[in-house]
């Protein structure tokens, strides 16, 4: 959590917290300042102290918004860096951050950098800054950084934020299976009023839509992927794809909130009008390892052991998995769940991959997605829910929502 | 422009260009890929030969649909360079990517690398690489790096796609119009039919939706501010704010492709009702400045004339210049206008900072944006049009829309 920082760096030996880049769809920034206008700006903790946002001038207003002390970097000019470096873009950047780090009290110890910006110009400044200003280490962590360790935990207010964005997704779902529903079927497809085959195309359009209704984005798409492309976990479908009855339909909706704030994350399978029995095999399986795992779900238990549960589970059931099997991609292929928050994937993973151990803490966020694919047979099935790990840890879903397979269709 | 690539390669003494990150929101990538589903891939490009795009296995359909050579992450299994460095992540990454790199012949020579992804990830992971192959230089740029050149002319296909979202943009703006006239006045403020002021909240979530209609996006926002606050460039309006007659309102809509692909930008300035004569007179001001600098544009011109020209057109009207007035938040305050693509602000740049001395070639596609600003009399004005250097040197703008001023509303 947010009030752990200093406890972190102190832990890890940081000095401090260095965030650049945009204050939208940029995790690290967002989560000090919330979703913001302040398009290029610094953000730089000290250990023990607030965070200090540096703006640039335009954006002062925007910056003053996020309720932080800030500082415009316009005391810092370029142009006056420019004329004393000859033109040297690179040693003038370098040469303006050392005077701010300075006047920060910032000479030596250890800063660790985060922010979304491009990886070639963040390798420039840091290696240049890094040779002015050698007292100093510029730490690049990989992995559970000091910073995907703090939000692997929700304060309350975030997992408000969540909850939020659950309740604009599973209304945004039960509009798209009215939508569906809605349609009549001609030879095996859904068809338009005007009599044309409904396609996926015509459907994601909608979802993009009614997320943007209720003030919601949709950065990463949404897979809603029909038949042999549901057997691909992230195959996002075929847009010029009709709606077949009988076949497996993936519906995964990850949507945030405007400027790229908290996210969901949620996964239906559903027939249309039926669903064969090998369809419905495969549902059975899928739900009762969702169930098991659900209903099992306690702060303090180690998240591999919950992958590999489902992992049992599903080899009870005569599925691969990427434990019995590694590297298949028929069966149970992909990891049991994450956090969900700034990020659509942060910690905790539910991996089996080495240094992935995280435990399951209170004030965890995080998805159940156990599936099956068979992409030879053309079926692929998922069931996920965001659950958030409550302070008692008990957990508690975030957003209700049937877990129904068939969705029946009008007759002809 | 794309083509341009190995000789661009060439020039700058560099041996491969290496991508990282996702094929969404992240420029570099789209720029070679398209927008795709392809959360976290790298791809490299060695001098003189295709981009290839190496994905991961889940995403191996969304990574064939970019139409590039891919090849799978799968053939460098992290599970197994994980057992062989006990676990350490970071050497575990390195390991993986250093027998990439070698199996595409690059043991010597200089990578230029580029991607939107975590600051710290990216120098740790370049830092550690750096490290293990001593023969590369892993070559982080600043300021005007290949790609930026690259992308700073515009294929005919990539005009298409600008000129496409500005048809949406301007249709989205013309739609606004009409929304605000269709209100009443009370009190000089517009209300709606439940007689509670319309507010800029209520403008801001009509035009997300209104694009999202469209298919596009909008993940920068959308400046809507009136008064006082569109009087600081970059303040993006306040929520609760009413409509409210007579007073300036800044309306900047710079929306993209779904996914993160080209972007367009545009600004008009509006007074309902009627224009003080304060508004008017500065309203003039830009459009002669808007108007000579447009009709003027021409390849083979430097930008940083433009940018002069404009100030000492301002100038010559009694207004301050960042250029007689350096640091003046009063006036003209900015830069004339930016490239635009895939970045929503990208080369060539008019601007009179040093380092940023573009020449505006064919192929470029620009902003032209002058404006003025008296915050202290809570007055803004700002036009702005997104502009095509032809093949044959002469410029045309992307989208039509009128100049006009003054929104007139229903007498009530």
């Amino acid at each position: 959590m947010k009030t752990d920082l200093d406890a972190l760096m102190q832990a890890r030996g940081i000095d401090a917290l260095w965030v650049t880049g945009s204050a939208d769809h940029n995790p690290a920034m967002v989560y000090l300042t919330g979703v913001a206008h302040v398009t290029s700006a610094d953000l730089i903790k000290v250990r023990g102290a607030d965070p200090i946002l540096f703006y640039n001038a335009m954006e002062r207003d925007e910056a003053a918004k996020t309720g932080l002390p800030t500082r415009s970097l316009d005391d810092y000019p370029l142009l006056e860096a420019l004329k004393q470096t000859g033109g040297d873009l690179l040693k003038a950047v370098a040469a303006r951050y050392q005077q701010l780090l300075s006047d920060l009290g910032l000479a030596s110890g250890r800063i660790a950098v985060y922010g979304k910006v491009d990886a070639g110009e963040a390798l420039a400044v840091f290696s240049a800054l890094q040779q002015a200003m050698p007292g100093l280490e510029f730490a690049g962590e990989l992995g559970n950084t000091l910073l995907m360790q703090a939000m692997a935990t929700k304060s309350p207010s975030e997992v408000e934020h969540i909850r939020h964005m659950g309740q604009i997704t599973v209304d945004v779902v039960g509009q798209v299976a009215d939508f569906l529903m809605s349609h009549r079927v001609r030879d095996g497809v859904l068809v338009t009023s005007g009599g044309d085959p409904l396609t996926i195309g015509d459907v994601k359009s909608r979802i993009n839509l009614w997320l943007a209704e209720r003030g919601a984005e949709n950065p990463e798409g949404t897979i809603f992927a029909i038949g042999r492309d549901s057997a691909v976990p992230h195959s996002v479908g075929a847009s010029s794809d009709p709606l077949r009855l009988g076949q497996t339909i993936i519906f995964d909706i990850y949507p945030c909130e405007a400027g790229g704030g908290y996210f969901y994350d949620f996964t239906r399978t559903w027939c249309l009008g039926y669903a064969p029995d090998e369809a419905l095999a495969l549902y059975e399986d899928v739900l009762n390892v969702y169930q098991q795992i659900t209903g099992g779900l306690r702060s303090g238990t180690p998240c591999q052991d919950y992958q590999a549960r489902a992992c049992a589970l599903f080899e009870a059931r005569g599925h691969p998995t990427i434990k019995s099997s590694p590297g298949t991609q028929a069966g149970y292929v992909h990891g049991l769940g994450h956090g969900v928050g700034l990020n659509i994937h942060e910690r905790p993973f539910f991996s089996l991959i080495p240094g992935q151990e995280d435990l399951l803490l209170p004030g965890a966020v995080v998805t159940v997605e156990p599936g099956l694919y068979y992409p030879e047979r053309g079926l692929g099935m998922r069931l996920e829910d965001t659950y958030w790990v409550r302070p008692d840890g008990t957990s508690e879903v975030l957003a209700e929502y049937p877990l129904d397979l068939v969705l029946p269709v009008r007759s002809t």
